[in-house]
């Protein structure tokens, strides 16, 4: 009952579209590929043959041409709501092609433009899957410890990098590394097909929900790649302001998959109350009263979502590539706290259903029986950690931002 | 640091500036006001001076021109975040020059368009002081027993209403009653001058907050008024899915006075916490976070409240007088979210400010002390009290609305 | 830091002592038996070993002679901390020989007294494994359809249980049931040994957590049993008074096993959060902040029961098999009351936990992943569902109860 | 419905009747004494003439004899249910009984035992009324900086102290100050009769609650008393694991003030509703369901606090006057979370009863908002802050206390 988020580009309710006929067979397929941690690459096609995997790729380029962060975050909702795994996944693909395509629009010279227009095609296609390998056990972001090191002609790399969603399916991987310059290490990312000799995408994705993101761990061997497969961002181990946009437009819309997951578990609620309700019994008091809260929760976590998403868009609506640091910080205080406020509520409400509709929905068999596995994963989302959210938020507010930054 | 409401339209950007310019005062008088209980006219004189008295009224009529409901509620927050009792009194005044307007837009005849010009101009400049009076003790607002009379050329009006903010200063009420006919009661609206004989305005509003609201009681007594100071609603006792409208159009923009509440507490929070940590100190382990989950909660009521203004002011957009039922089911479930989550989070910000800043917080000189009175009063606002605004929701959520209504 | 429940009996110490011993093993198996959903029956064997399985039993037939809800309590909760399926088991069987071991100790006669005497010395040695059949889908407690059918010397039995906890290892089944009579049903207990013909326990207890706790199905089909193997209680369908003691005494001790998945979670928190803090890294603002929230609400989660299960045994510590009915209320308010508590709490405590340690936690090799699924159990446990026991408490609290009670 | 904390010795029983006996006049006259902020003298009166004032008094030495903190939180508990503000004034005469009670029972020698029985004798009569001082503006209770300078003959005390409750009425000031010495500042304690020249009780305490409690500033210039008055304690400035034992005796019995608001707010939430439910109407949906939440709160702050006093009582059991460290440490661990919760917890279940209850707990004239105003006293009370108290928690649960602690 409260107003659900709704696309806000004709482009957006075109993806929206073909997201919410994709979710039937996504919902029948999500037990069996949960049960056995498969990846499913059944769901992968559809979303190819649809279009739906190229919804960033600007039209010209072959794609539906979604190129706001709100709408993004719709498609990857209604994802969500039938399966937050291959949501999550299907999240790596889109939104690099909204950066790319970002880049394509300005780029500044034909080289780079038609390089990044092949790019898109493919994976507007589908020829092109792929996805971002960036955590690392027992390091942070700023601290990544896989490295390339420059060799005659490119650089090896080496390093594990864990949790990289998407790399069961993946064709391309893009990769967070460090690289030893005269000036100290400096952070960079690396391109590398995986049929590139010494990659290895481990098999073997086996955590308590999300089993259908395909999120293995991916080892890098002597890895070579070309020099230009390389690009550096800034200095390594440094906090830094001019990565707030980037890991914003990266990663806020996967909340759209968490708010799908407090969605499910509320139409199953509600579906069940109203059974109830409506065979003319009154339930256990509290009932009606109960639902009224789980909607209200659902409504407080929508609506900070479609308020940080406003925050985004708006700010990056400029001219410029890069926003203004004032308004990265606004954007990253905006996504944390969406973030903070949609995990925690999409877990109350997943928790809240599973009240309603009692010892059945505790079955594996039962679809909340996931998505209670599933929806846990927000908090883990990066950026941040759940108590480094609020730190930031809470720096921010007292002024104490950017300390330590490089910029 | 979470961005705050801020006006969408250029007639909303000059109303939030005078409030704003007029809040340094208001502030200033707050404590003395508060204290003796006392409506504050030099507050009232300052507003009609600066023309904000009459920021609903439309331009051509001496006003502002303000004319949606999220900028309304920008500029009942600002006046909120000085003095919430002004500021839900001024409410009174604004709300209803909101409503004149929209009936004065699309009037059907010259008498109509010109009696309401007529009292929109009067508002705008302060002549005409408006407050509706609504609420009894131990009924609803579904069925008020206060009466209306039938006798020659008009009525006699009987009854007694309870907290009729901006009582103490109003020249004109515009009275919720009930009319007997011949197949049963009506709910009916009488406008009544003050100076009518009869007519009582109690003073000695002493409540534990919004003390500066001159919420006093009114008590009519044999009051009588010409059959066309009184215009009939529907029946009376039944509830009604057009009412939705009219109630949430009258009372959401009060919910930026709550904000307003919780604003100040955290700006007062935040000042203390900053002098800490800028001054070298660490403060207490967890200083840092708890400002993070404060400035967190404020940015979920501001988005809440923001969310719920759009779903309002896009229903009210349309050409009709009456928005379909089921926007205006829409419309009340959006307020009811907003309302619940606002008032419920401001009391929480509150009372996390008062831990921030210690013990010098509870002493009746310190601002936090009156804030902590004031924010209180959020939940008793109709409509609807909270477990109402659950019972709605989930009411609305399970398809049960509308129960028992006569549309 | 805060206080652990502990015994407080000489028996109570030296079943606590053995729990605590057993618990190595069972948490080096738990990850293994989750995994398969296999019952374990090595965790049983230890168990009969030990001599733990008897741990209600009396002194004289070979138990361990605990006799308080307490020190029951405490043994399921240390059982708990290392794989809370395997605790929930074994309080069926503890939990009916403390049933047991009042009545006989209150038997009337030798027969009564040597029957009970001889089930006791069967459960205590591990010859006896015994569970309790009530829940079936789509009814309630006071509603069972299960039926006994009044035959030539005995009955025929039809039905089906569901959740029934321990059955994959089960000797003898407790099975609630119904029996018409001329007067209407009546509700009543049968005995049935798992031999018996027509009795099936379905294998594939598979539920999102407890997996260890062999929770099968139970179907009945035209099983005989001889007249004196069925007890009758009171009349079917009619809400009972002095069911609550039975239904208090039956539970209560289960909640040892959720507290135990909290204090489990916590310790590993508190030993991730002390690695980072002694390592001489600061972690996130608000780390020890977090770590004193977790063991606050540990402590009130300890304190609610402990609290609940001192009015408990007060109240069993009288003259009489059975409690006044205002003793039966409190005692099933304060049940209700630590129900709510103890799941909820130990529900946000491993949640906060998985926060403390990470995306580590979230794969199914780690601890809390089993973790976060069992605890999830908590609220299904009966009496009551999370809304009832509000529903309960609020009633009771409000002279409500009994109602439609047969007292 | 949930159970009471109840006296749980013979003089605990005696003294909690006097104080019930007492909460009638304490109840009518609160209304009043809170408006003008007046200490309320007919109240000490009264409990001078019931006894109650010498409740922790040796019956030998004309008291009442309570010697369990249990038992005196269970009187302040009655006390506070009529009016906390008497209730915290009436504690610090009470738990200096309690102190000097255990201090007599050990004296070394004939002179201590004497003087301590006389100082006892006068505090059971009433002649002697009596309170601490101890917080400073600006400062922590580890840096007191009020200053007793060494004169010949004594010291010259000066500084101000604030919150000085029960200061109104107090014939004797027990006074934390720092003495310089040749190692550096120690603190001490020193006793002052009120008519000492230069001690001034600044007449003015108006805080938004407590306002029954005379809490006002003492400020001390020049005092002089002779060198028996002072005794000191430990070095200054430094924490002290020795103090955790004397900061709890000292103030954990306020706790049950605090609990009192809660149940006096309870009693009036549920009188409400049960009018409403038994006069035939179902009130809201979730009217039921939220006086169970709120009993279960209100049973969730009985419990912990009764478990605190559980643990401090059998710490202060043991033959010495000075716990071990590790007790020292447990007993401040279980007040800290006992007041964490009970504080917050009544706090919520004010507000929930004024969602119950309705606008008239809005109103000067209910006792609500009073109670309203009075509970939020609460987290101020030291030991300690509420971000200090989950440090506390914190730091202990993760092995880092004693840090920088002095033993």
């Amino acid at each position: 009952m409260v107003r659900q988020l709704s696309p806000r580009t004709a482009a957006g309710e075109k993806a929206t579209r073909l997201a919410e006929d994709a979710a039937t067979a996504l919902a029948e397929r999500a037990h069996e590929h949960d049960r056995t941690a498969s990846f499913p690459a059944d769901n992968l096609t559809d979303l190819v043959n649809s279009g739906l995997l190229g919804a960033c790729v600007p039209e010209e380029l072959g794609g539906l041409g979604v190129d706001t962060m709100h709408d993004l975050t719709v498609v990857i909702n209604r994802l969500g709501r039938a399966d937050a795994g291959t949501a999550i996944a299907v999240h790596m693909q889109l939104a690099r092609e909204w950066y790319f395509a970002q880049r394509w629009k300005r780029a500044q010279g034909p080289a780079e433009r038609d390089s990044l227009a092949t790019s898109l095609r493919n994976m507007a296609d589908g020829t092109a899957i792929t996805c971002g390998a960036t955590s690392e056990a027992g390091t942070d972001h700023d601290h990544v410890l896989a490295e390339a090191t420059p060799v005659e002609g490119g650089y090896l790399l080496n390093g594990t990098k864990i949790f990289v969603t998407m790399s069961a399916a993946a064709t391309d991987f893009y990769i967070r590394l460090r690289v030893a310059t005269p000036d100290g290490y400096v952070t960079a990312s690396a391109h590398v097909p995986r049929s590139t000799p010494g990659l290895t995408v481990v098999a073997g994705w086996d955590a308590v929900g999300m089993r259908t993101s395909g999120s293995n761990d991916v080892v890098l061997q002597d890895v070579f790649v070309p020099t230009e497969a390389v690009s550096t961002r800034g200095p390594w181990g440094v906090w830094n302001v001019s990565a707030l946009q980037g890991r914003t437009v990266s990663n806020i819309a996967l909340q759209g998959a968490y708010l799908g997951c407090a969605e499910a578990a509320r139409d199953l609620a509600v579906a069940r109350a109203g059974r109830t309700v409506r065979g003319g019994r009154s339930g256990p008091a509290g009932l009606v009263h109960t639902v009224g809260e789980l909607e209200m929760k659902l409504g407080t976590a929508r609506a900070t979502l479609q308020s940080a998403l406003m925050v985004v868009d708006e700010a990056l609506a400029g001219p410029s590539d890069t926003v203004p640091a004032a308004d990265a910080l606004e954007m990253m205080v905006a996504f944390q706290c969406a973030k903070t406020v949609v995990t925690s509520t999409a877990i109350e409400i997943v928790n809240a259903a599973m009240n309603l509709i009692g010892g059945g929905s505790y079955l594996s068999t039962h679809p909340l029986s996931r998505i209670y596995r599933d929806v846990r994963a927000g908090p883990f989302m990066q950026p941040y950690a759940p108590l480094e959210a609020l730190d930031f938020i809470g720096s921010a507010t007292l002024g104490l931002l950017p300390k330590g930054a490089n910029d």
